[in-house]
C-alpha cells in the first residue's frame, strides 16, 4: 500500500572532534593506511562530552529551521536509534526535554532495530501519517558509537562515528511523494553475529565484577554477516520489489546503510548498482549506526543528488540479523 | 480512525520462583506487613536463570496454542518491553531465535516506551494490520525487573515482578473488534522522575569503575510522578475520548498499568471508576513493567471478565513521563 509522505526538512549534527584514520593507525600501532583501507573511512566524529539527546536536539532544531517549522507544528517525536542514552526513560523523552518542549505533550518513544531503526521507524510511522493519526513527525537518530567500540577488535572499532540526524515528515498533499513499498526480514540464525552481550538484563551492569569489560563492547563477526547477507539479499530485493511496477534499475539513487567501505562495495557489486547511483558518505562520517541511512539521505538532498519525484531505495542490514528496505518516491 | 483488530490468543509465563512480601519484609529488616501494605503485592515472581527471550518464547508458544496457530501463520514479532536482554541485537530477534524460527524470515524489532511499550506497540501496529501490511502479529512483553531494582530504595524495590506475556492479533473480519481511539502524551518535565541513569551511552558500563552501582538501578520519585499524573490525567482522558461516541462510564472494563496498589487506587478514585470495572492483578504479579497491561488483559480474557464486543480501556503511565491509552472494542 502506498503511503503518501513527504520529507519536509532535515538536519545533521556532528560532534566537533574529528578522528582521522591515521590517528587511529598510530593509536592502535597499525601500519600507516591500514585503518582507511579496512574501513573506507578517512575521518569520523567522536563525542567529547555531548550526550545523545543533546546531539538529537541540535539535529531537530536544524531540521525545523530547514522546514521552516516550529514546535507547534510537530505532533510526534520518535527516536530511531540503535543506542540509547539511558535504559530509562526513552531517548525520545530526553530529546523532548533537551528541546525545552516540556508542556508540549508531544508523544515521544523509541523504535529499535539496531542499524535499521530509522528504516523500521519510517516504515511504521508512515502508516500512521497516511491514516492522519499524526500530521508531522520528527524521526531522530542520534548515535554515540565510540563509547561502545572494542579497540582490541580492530576490524570493527575503526568503522564507527558519532552523530545525529533528524528528518521531519508529513502527508504529501499531492500524493506524488510516497513510500511505494517496504520490507523487513529477520534471520535469527545470525542473532549472535553482531552483539553487545552485556548491559541488559542478561549480563546486568550491577554485576560488573563478574562480567569482563569486553562483554559491554561491540562484537562482530564480519565474515559470517557477509555470508548470510549475500545468501539472502537477492531474494529480499525480489520480495521488496514484488507487486511494484519497478525494478532495482528504475531507482535514481540507492542509499545503503554506511556499514563499511568493503560491505558497501560488496553489496553494490552483488546488486549491480552503478557507482553514480549509490550514495556513499562513509569516507567522512564512518558508520553512524541507525543514523547512517537518514544522514546519507540528508546529504543526498542537500547535495542535490535527488529531486522531487525521484525514486530512491533505502536499504540496510542490522544486528538480528535483519535486512530492511524502503522504496520511496521523493 | 478505527482499526479493525482482533485478539486471537494470548499466553503468560511466570518464573517458578515466588517471592512473598513477608520474605521481603524479613530480607530488608522491615516490620511485618510493611511490604504488602506499601506495594499492594502479596507475591511476585523473580527469575532464577531464565532470560527474557526464553520467557518471551514460552509466552509465545502458549499464545500460539491458545489461538491454534503456528509459525507459518505469523508475519511479525514485536518485543514491546521496557527492559532488554542485550543492548544488541533486539530482544525480538532473540525471541525469534529462542522459538527456533530461524529461516522463517519473520521481521522482529523492538518498540520501547518503558511501561507503555505494549500500549504504544499495539497502537502503532494496529495501523499496519488495518492496512494489510501484516496479517498476524505477535506482541511480546518479557520483563526482568528484579535484576534492576535497588533494594536500598525500598518503596520502589518491593513493587516489581518478572514475567512475560504474548498476544496475537489479526484484522477482524466482521469489523466488530477494533481500536476505537488511542492517545499518547509525553511530559518531559518528568523525564528524571523515573530513571535508570547508567547503562546507556551517557554512563556507559565500560566505565563502571567511575560509576556507582546505584546508577545502574531503578530510581523513582513516586510523589513527583503522582503530582504530574494527577495534573494531566483528566485532560488526557478528555482528549482520548474526544471524537468518540463514548465516555469513560461506557467502558465495561478498565485495565490500568499495574504500577502499585496505591497508584492504582489513586488513579481509580481520581477517574471515578467502580472497583468491579477495574482490572487488578498486582496482588500476585507485582509491577511487571510493560508486561503488566497485556498480562492483565490476558487475565481478564481468561477469567471471563470481558466478552466479545465489550468496551475496554487500556491505560497507563511510563517513564518519560508519558500517559498512554487505547479504547478497544474486544
Amino acid at each position: 500500500m502506498n503511503r503518501r509522505i513527504k520529507l519536509l526538512g532535515s538536519g545533521k549534527y556532528l560532534p566537533s572532534k574529528i578522528v582521522t584514520s591515521s590517528e587511529i593507525d598510530k593509536k592502535l600501532g597499525l601500519s600507516s593506511g591500514w585503518t582507511e583501507k579496512k574501513s573506507g573511512v578517512k575521518q569520523r566524529h567522536h563525542v567529547v562530552s555531548e550526550t545523545a539527546s543533546e546531539m538529537g536536539a541540535h539535529a531537530v532544531k536544524l531540521a525545523l529551521e530547514d522546514a521552516n517549522l516550529q514546535m507547534e507544528d510537530i505532533d510526534c517525536i520518535i527516536s530511531t536509534s540503535g543506542t540509547y542514552e539511558q535504559p530509562i526513560p526513552s531517548t525520545a523523552s530526553l530529546i523532548q526535554e533537551q528541546l525545552n518542549w516540556q508542556g508540549s505533550r508531544i508523544p515521544a518513544f523509541d523504535i529499535n532495530s539496531t542499524c535499521l531503526s530509522f528504516v523500521t521507524g519510517l516504515d511504521m510511522i508512515s502508516y500512521l501519517v497516511e491514516a492522519d493519526r499524526y500530521n508531522r513527525v520528527i524521526l531522530v537518530s542520534s548515535e554515540i558509537a565510540s563509547v561502545g567500540v572494542n579497540w582490541e577488535q580492530k576490524e570493527s572499532s575503526v568503522l564507527f562515528g558519532d552523530g545525529a540526524v533528524a528528518i521531519i515528515i508529513e502527508k504529501s498533499k499531492d500524493g506524488k511523494s510516497k513510500i511505494v513499498a517496504s520490507l523487513m526480514e529477520t534471520y535469527s540464525e545470525g542473532a549472535h553475529q553482531t552483539e553487545i552481550r552485556g548491559g541488559g538484563t542478561k549480563l546486568h551492569p550491577r554485576n560488573y565484577s563478574n562480567i569482563t569489560k569486553e562483554e559491554f563492547l561491540f562484537d562482530m563477526d564480519g565474515k559470517a554477516i557477509f555470508r548470510l547477507v549475500l545468501k539472502e539479499i537477492n531474494g529480499f530485493i525480489k520480495r521488496l520489489f514484488n507487486n511494484t511496477n519497478f525494478t532495482l534499475d528504475d531507482m535514481d539513487l540507492v542509499i545503503p546503510h554506511q556499514a563499511s567501505g568493503m560491505a558497501m562495495r560488496i553489496l553494490r557489486e552483488k546488486l549491480g548498482i552503478p557507482k553514480e547511483k549509490y550514495m556513499d558518505i562513509i569516507e567522512n562520517h564512518g558508520n553512524t549506526i541507525a543514523a547512517s541511512i537518514p544522514m546519507a539521505l540528508h546529504e543526498a538532498i542537500k547535495q542535490g543528488k535527488i529531486k522531487h519525484g525521484d525514486k530512491v531505495l533505502l536499504i540496510g542490514t542490522s544486528a538480528g540479523l535483519s535486512i530492511g528496505g524502503i522504496i520511496l518516491e521523493y
